[in-house]
């Protein structure tokens, strides 16, 4: 006698927002299968399948379920895996275990200080406040304000914030002159 | 009667400067490959093969020389391909037909004007006077000094010179004050 086959997997996607992998969220994913009855006859059926995001997922990560797909006569039913995918979040890009956030500021606030107010993707008020002179180039690094980790509970990646410095867009000669006073050459 | 196969091409690079791409030039290349003689044995012989590299030609170019490969009993002797590969510049980068080439200077001179000053691929020497504040998210495009474009001998990309600017690493008090008055606010 020959053993049944299985199908190949059906993937599908899991769309997910950064708030639900900073958290962690249950989603309960509705899906049909066709399924075969005593009588060897196939029906569509519904079921509803539960996935337990966890606090620090990827995208890529990939979640099976065994046999919940199509069953088919004489094969196996197939296996159904989602795969996590990040929504793009208007605010923070992640990468990897860290999280960067542009700064949009004026240069004077650049040059002179200034405040980064911002809330958190569980919702708290970050306040980083900003001393020294900041460049384009530069980041300042907010230590464990980052993703989840999720091998290491407890653990987190870092906030990277990045500072999109908007210079003016003419100066007159007063201006200029003042200007090259007071910056050091160099 | 049975035609006699080619054995696959043997694919060597050929490095070039943006120096020699932007001017064009002729490379001789000196080759060691297996030749059948009368009796039918095979013998190592030399040879010299020219390219001539024309103008605008990008990394990939494939240049073909028909069995100028070993030449095995039995077989028609392979193609030496030459693929071309661009030498790293240390000041031009190339995207496409044009060249980037990024200027550093300090905050003041980014802010008050500066005057670039560069030698093209060609060795004469540039001059792009920069009155208008620059920022780094900035280039400035000088029309027609790119690379040539093979295809239309005479036309050439665009220069585009982008903006490194060093910021201060530190300011007094007084400077912040003198900072936050010249400068706009928006």
């Amino acid at each position: 006698q020959r053993r049944p086959k299985k199908d190949a997997p059906h993937e599908m996607e899991l769309q997910c927002t950064l708030e639900e992998l900073y958290k962690g969220t249950t989603r309960r994913m509705k899906i049909s299968h066709k399924r075969l009855d005593a009588s060897g006859a196939q029906r569509q059926e519904q079921e509803i399948l539960e996935i337990n995001v966890r606090p620090g997922w990827k995208a890529g990560t990939k979640i099976t379920f065994q046999e919940k797909g199509d069953e088919n006569p004489g094969r196996i039913a197939s296996d159904i895996v989602f795969v996590l995918q990040e929504k793009p979040h208007p605010l923070f890009k992640r990468d990897g275990n860290d999280l960067i956030y542009t700064h949009r500021l004026p240069l004077a606030d650049a040059l002179c200080g200034s405040v980064v107010q911002l809330q958190t993707l569980d919702g708290r008020p970050l306040t980083v406040p900003v001393h020294d002179p900041v460049s384009p180039q530069q980041e300042k690094v907010v230590q464990g304000e980052g993703m989840p980790v999720t091998k290491h509970p407890g653990q987190r990646g870092n906030l990277r914030i990045r500072f999109d410095v908007l210079f003016p867009r003419q100066l007159n000669d007063g201006q200029k002159a003042m200007l090259r006073q007071v910056l050091p050459t160099h």
